[in-house]
């Protein structure tokens, strides 16, 4: 999917809203155990009553990894089932890879060819030759952690080298990477107050913002320095979305959660016009 | 397995190889794309002709992810077949991997539950509690990338905070986590000039060492510095050993090259006594 089909989408959805599928097997609806694989079956239930309402949907691998073939057998198919249905959704593999230059273009055959993602979150650490191999797929788009929304953020993102924070330097020096304009960024919303020196960096570039919700960060904060003419935003929430609800009224429960922030991201969205 | 479990048995085989099974299908030899499932095929053939001459072996997860759920049983099958036969051996799951606590939690399981490694490497970017729930589980080890064997090391890990390279933060912060203990470190062999430093912080710490043969390194370079009483550190090979040959006679090729790297380990681990 093109940058330009991801925003003209969130323009007619009124939307930017991502929705995690974290999928833990002892929080779901107890009834969703008998199925024949009660990971899709929530994923499924889930995208049904919430297409409308989101233009992303972000699978964390690591939730299906730790169900081992079961878990990655739910992944494709969930992947399989959002592009098959709702191939208008831009979808998110959150695996934050990243290995020297052969092995990252083997992580990004895995999840942009074998898979069919849209996007793959990546980590920073090993430099420019880790990243450049995703950043080379065409009509990809490789989401980099830049500030994320845990209290580690404090141990080495945001220590200044030559007076700059080493996320700053993250953004700045990736900015120089070949096909940089396949490049988006991870955000978090527990940080709303650095998103005004963010935007000055990378003043057009869509940040990915998880943190929003069950992690405590605040939407109109977010919006107030991070919105650009084009969105730029993808706000994610996860556990405040997929499990507002442990009963049969799940999916309908998750619907309401998803539309409240859908709500005021119409509002955010109809104050730039 | 517990680190003087380990150190053990680097003593009795003389060795502190790793071999990286790093398997690419257009790289083995093509009589085994007939086996049900050749990546295992390979791995088998493999470990069997090398066990006596490596202590560890660490299968990156990239190239098994590539090929999907095909790719993920060949990894569970590899694990599998290394724990039942040849349980003195030391695993390595090369994956990379760190996110935010809960969603590390998973990943920890995946790797030291679900597959039954006994150490997963993972980036240091998202800090302290993307790294402790790997720290908590007894005799399991967590290998820390610190400075990686790559050009890109140069683009955040050798950049200076308060006048220390950010790769040295990363080793003396992590010195002060929960079960620091378990810890060890990703040093790229490339950088052999850089291990005298890196010891006077982490003097005792085990160093898994990639880069030695198809990314130059020099084992000797290494050992002077690296070395300690205890050993210390995993020498992995992945590409010079595994792909000696791509003809009917890999697995002695295979071997052969492990013992010229075993041969040279003999001599510095005799050179300590």
């Amino acid at each position: 999917m093109t940058t330009n089909q991801l925003i003209s989408e969130i323009k007619k959805k009124k939307s930017f809203l991502c929705i995690g599928l974290d999928v833990d097997l002892n929080k779901i609806p107890k009834h969703l155990l008998k199925e024949e694989d009660p990971i899709f079956a929530f994923n499924k239930a889930i995208i049904d009553a919430t297409h409308q309402l989101a233009v992303a949907y972000k699978p964390n691998t690591a939730f299906y990894e730790a169900y081992g073939i079961k878990g990655w057998k739910a992944l494709e198919k969930t992947i399989k089932y959002l592009n098959e249905n709702y191939p208008e959704i831009f979808t998110i593999a959150d695996a934050k890879r990243g290995d020297i230059g052969n092995t990252s273009t083997m992580y990004a055959k895995a999840f942009f060819e074998d898979l069919g993602f849209d996007s793959v979150t990546v980590a920073p650490y090993m430099g420019k030759d880790s990243i450049e191999p995703f950043l080379s797929f065409k009509e990809k788009h490789t989401i980099l952690l830049a500030l994320t929304s845990n209290k580690g953020a404090f141990d080495f993102q945001t220590q200044k080298i030559d007076n700059k924070e080493v996320y700053k330097t993250v953004l700045e020096t990736s900015k120089s990477w070949e096909n940089s304009e396949n490049l988006m960024y991870v955000v978090g919303a527990t940080k709303a107050e650095y998103f005004k020196e963010i935007r000055e960096i990378v003043p057009n570039s869509f940040l990915l913002v998880p943190g929003v919700g069950a992690q405590g960060g605040n939407l109109e904060d977010v919006c107030k320095y991070g919105l650009t003419e084009d969105i730029g935003l993808l706000i994610n929430s996860s556990r405040g979305i997929i499990y507002a609800s442990n009963k049969s009224d799940f999916a309908l429960a998750a619907a309401n959660e998803a539309e409240k922030l859908q709500q005021q991201m119409k509002l955010e969205i109809n104050s730039l016009s």
